[in-house]
């Protein structure tokens, strides 16, 4: 696994992982590659093709063994390491980030929530302790979160972002409608640009 | 225009959108193909080749005119339209979606929104009535709404996303943590995804 592999391919593994995780649940043990390519809507070469990024998985004509493929998507994206993660903001995208519960079976344990108003500081969320933005900084290098999600008003992220960097997070989640520019890896969740993808997509029905 | 975009052209067209939109904010009236590319960590040749695309912006050596590029961007991605919304589900998402008032500057208007919760049933967010999901249907064959924003548990999406077809939605912008299968344009932001993307960016450093 020395070969750099391209950002679109990388996207793409979360989606393969979420597909073998069904299958795995249904007890499916193995797939061909065009029975994967029918349910992802996405080539069997194409498949093929990412997949041998990563090394070989399947064999021809014998398909692959999905839990082997499963494990082993899950492996490079990281989801064997336990990420504990705070989420900075307790608006409505705070909130329904601290309450999603797939989030931990992944992996992703939230252990704190800050916000800066002070009728929610000491309050909680699907049980986890929210607490004062002030002392943010003090909590990362006591704590050391891997990930912040970042869900607070585009005015607040580039300083909160500097203060999560410097204190050691190594990696930020950004909901804040602005993009990031940080040393650790970011990633942002832009949703105005997914609506107006629809809107394009709308507008534009034969493309 | 009558050739036929790429996917990942027309997924990079909201940000050029937004990128100049903040220039135009700023009185920028001409910016070089270069600049752009600075700003937006895309190299040149690729914001030319994506703009021809659509035919020719710009000028060799002299650069883009903002205002004209946002303007045809806009247009190209619908934008000049005014899109009519409904939000079904009134959960934190939902709130979310509710709440931001950014979509209605870019003509996203939302009218109306559905839930199941009889303690929210009546009530409103933002200004815009929750009104009871067992009037969807009636709703959208009285008002024609265009988007439908879908804010529900996995296990009732498709169910909805199909009384939505059939009574005449446009689009839907899902953010249910399932895939559907719909013959309108369907756009889903999958949170998960974009988390495990982070992780893939954590865990692999260097690729």
């Amino acid at each position: 696994m020395t070969k750099t592999v391209p950002d679109v391919v990388a996207r793409r593994l979360p989606r393969y992982y979420r597909y073998l995780g069904e299958l795995v649940g249904q007890g499916v043990s193995r797939i061909s590659s065009r029975s994967l390519s029918e349910k992802m809507k996405v080539t069997a070469s194409q498949i093929r093709q990412d997949l041998n990024c990563f090394g070989g998985f399947g064999q021809q004509g014998y398909g692959y063994n999905v839990y082997e493929l499963y494990s082993a998507i899950g492996e490079i994206l990281g989801l064997n390491n336990r990420y504990r993660m705070i989420v900075v903001g307790a608006g409505n995208v705070g909130r329904a980030v601290a309450n999603y519960t797939g989030f931990r079976l992944r992996g992703f344990v939230i252990e704190a929530i800050f916000d800066i108003s002070p009728e929610l500081i000491g309050g909680s969320i699907n049980g986890i302790p929210i607490l004062d933005s002030a002392e943010l900084g003090a909590y990362c290098r006591e704590h050391s979160p891997h990930i912040a999600a970042m869900a607070v008003p585009r005015g607040a992220a580039e300083e909160l972002a500097r203060t999560l960097e410097e204190n050691g997070i190594k990696g930020i989640w950004n909901f804040s409608h602005v993009d990031l520019d940080c040393s650790v890896p970011v990633e942002t969740v832009h949703m105005s640009d997914s609506l107006m993808t629809l809107s394009y997509r709308m507008a534009n029905p034969n493309k």
